[in-house]
């Protein structure tokens, strides 16, 4: 990590809380509009369930959803709600937000733990304050380019694959993009949630830079973290790269198969985190139109 | 309510969960777009938070969030997270699925409580079948109609104000729309819940019957209930007539202050909900686009 | 299960809600006061722990605990505290209430489930009637009988074993007793939770309807259900005489092999379930004193 | 706060985790058990529920409870359960922990935040180490001594008034004895709880200090800090004192009514502190016996 003084004000600027989502602008917005051609949808996000064969939930994490019923009465309307008890800002799809991370006590923009932590959310850099995210997406596929259904659990994406990739698929990366790999480790997700939840194969702390660099939007992918992880290296580098250092956001736990599948390229982006009051993040249903 | 022969199976066939989601198709998509021209967002989700100085929570629901810190260590990468106990398909601004109403033991396209309940979500109707509803927004200002901040807390919109409003702002309604009303009672969510909680004013059974006559894909409002709701009425007949007889979604607590400020109109709506399995709504960060 | 007519009133009277525990009076309380000897004490409960390697959960519940802790300040007194999401009623060491069970619509002494339910908590028959049951306590020694570690996961204890163990024991049950059955099967929770709850080796059918008729306090065990249960035979009948028929409250999940090392025999018993207003039982941490 | 070199080891010995229960012994117990005359019992616990009409709930804290329940099938036995979420070791009327306080990062016998703290409960000095509390009980009548229903809001209990007060009864503290406080401040609990929780009139720190000078268990009232708090006042000395400094135990929002009608004196007293692995306290329901 560089030096407060080398990364502080972030770009955006001393006191900023939404990091790329500055990016966002109505011209931005009519540029990505233009990408939509067909109309058609893809879903981006997995349903979220308590049952093991439905959804992933990382280890130590809760997802629990009871039914409030009421009993039925005969020619009567009456109401059923639930109630979830759930990491909610890091669940399933999820859109990590900047206090997720920190390095120290230092958060995105060199806020801090002491200045704006507290029991029941953080007081700076919440979830509420990005907004919609909706920019020009791009799926860059590392399984497509490998010729594989997935790429190894063991296997650390390198630079020279998101470069080779993008040129297979005759596509650049533009300033504020949605980029999105597709490593295919997601089809485990749901299957074999042991096995899915046992690795991370995705981009190494190389390409998380080249990609920083590049000044995107966020990062998301198909697995449980975007980057690579492994029970021997844990250390999650790409994410302090992202969400502290250069302030752009990930998603994790994508579904990108049936986008890849249908050749993936450029798109329109859309995620609506819920606007959870200084929360880490938020379970999102992100969507590509094309 | 109609009887179980005069209103199954839907329009949309038996077995049918989807009910006005099916109004949106690749081309449906298409001519939504084309109503974005400045690439202006607006955004109608409300922030949550258990503090009442901010968000609305309905008598005898909850909204606790707790944040799941780490203790920061120098030189240390570390995560936080938060667990969040809410009913989280009917809290803030929400969309209204299916499950959520049953009149005696019967919900939309006749599917029965005994076949389709259950402690941890239902089995049938549930959000996560619902996807991403895009589809042209309009916004029919009943405040604006009136030339007041917000109408009476008892004062219950008619079919008739819905047409003048139409009128006065030279709209029309077209299938599978996305019909948002703006009745300025939202001006007091967050700033006195109280008073916002303690009335509706908003649609009528008669206006409910005459809108659920356009074929909308969904009814939202910046009130607790779409429709009007009192302490001495609180029949809640909108609910049945669009959830149950007719599978059109509601959109609950809605941020439409802003966009009516700026004319309303027509827009791009776009909502998703969260894929809760078996769940009776969803929070939602809606978003109208011009 | 008897008819209504033959079950209801209870011996207790018609709207009484805490059947067997009236057995508990003054007197009562002397005479078993009495059966203190030496001071020594027998902790009855388990540990409540979210981690498998300590506390049994049944399939479908959770305990979970998140401390809400605060940030040490130099030289300041802070406070911490914890959150905790349970079936509180029907966790650990746990007291069945009798809202626990019903037969059709109707509970213990003929309450209807339409009058006494609702979504957050029973009106009638909560846990919060019956107050600490202090009585007279045995342990039957079902495992010393059998000369075994602990009976075979398929066992099920028939009223001759009662008897033959009363008899071997020198001891005689009497009205009022708080009569704990040790299996010995509890020595695997905790440490192979998997097989301990695959299977509750206890008291069929018969030996439950025998022990009813000595008017019993309570039954408890060191297993999952007091009562026999396998993958195979989970009709629970001894729930549904002790609990609905004749109003007699059951332990589950008790720590008994210190006790029973200890030569078991007749001792003071008290439990303090926790008054959840309202909840079908309580964890609780009995004691045994001699 | 006496320095760590002053205050630890605690009188038990390095590494002790159980402070104060370390006077409970066989013999302790069988001198406590010759205090009951009569079998006579008082429940000194407070009925738990969401209700503000019924329960006294901390700022900040919840207490909910949602029935699980299952829906009745004709001639079937069935179940329902409830899932409870809540402060559950500082909720209603709650034995204090020692880890519920810390001076700086150090707790009772100088654990260390650093080394016990985490997520999911405390590595040491957690709850369920403690076991029954059994022991002596006296009732020290303030309100009785000022001839008042209930003390002034206002009012801090000074050592004079203890002493008074024990004279008045007839008295004396015994080493190991709960020591129980009645200030009638109880009576608003349940009836008027923004009354009740707005003050907290109790022992101040010299009678705090002198208190624990004589070496009691633990120090019980009916108020919610069993010390003087207002709003001005928020310091917690006696907290400080009890848990952190002589690890002697607190129980807060006590029923004392009935047993200081009653005339109070000496009683055997019991509380049983559900085992909840690693937390900072427990809900009781604690007895008094005479």
């Amino acid at each position: 990590m560089p030096s407060e003084a080398d990364r502080c004000p972030s770009r955006w600027g001393e006191g900023d809380e939404r990091g790329s989502a500055n990016l966002i602008s109505p011209s931005s917005i009519l540029e990505a509009m233009k990408l939509v051609k067909s109309g058609e949808v893809f879903e981006l996000g997995e349903v979220l369930s308590r049952d093991p064969e439905v959804s992933y939930i990382n280890n130590n994490r809760v997802f629990n959803l009871y039914t409030k019923t009421t009993i039925p009465q005969p020619d009567t309307r009456r109401s059923n709600e639930e109630l979830v008890i759930t990491e909610l800002g890091q669940i399933g799809t999820q859109l990590d937000g900047f206090t997720h991370q920190m390095y120290g006590d230092s958060f995105y923009n060199c806020f801090k733990y002491d200045d704006i932590s507290g029991r029941y959310g953080f007081q700076k850099l919440g979830v509420e304050k990005i907004g919609a995210l909706i920019s020009r997406g791009i799926l860059i596929d590392i399984a497509g380019l490998k010729g594989v259904d997935t790429i190894d659990p063991d296997y650390m994406i390198t630079v020279s694959d998101l470069q080779q990739a993008l040129q297979r698929q005759n596509l650049e990366i533009k300033e504020g993009d949605a980029i999105l790999i597709h490593t295919g480790w997601g089809k485990h997700r749901g299957r074999d949630n042991t096995l899915y939840g046992s690795s991370s194969p995705g981009i190494g702390e190389e390409a998380g830079q080249w990609l920083a660099q590049q000044h995107p939007l966020l990062i998301g992918a198909d697995n449980c973290c975007v980057e690579f992880r492994t029970d021997q290296n844990r250390n999650l580098n790409v994410h302090a790269i992202m969400l502290i250092q250069h302030g752009i956001y990930l998603i994790e736990n994508m579904e990108l198969a049936a986008l890849a599948d249908a050749g993936g390229g450029e798109f329109l982006f859309i995620a609506q985190p819920l606007k959870l009051k200084g929360a880490t993040g938020s379970a999102v249903a992100p969507l590509a139109i094309r």
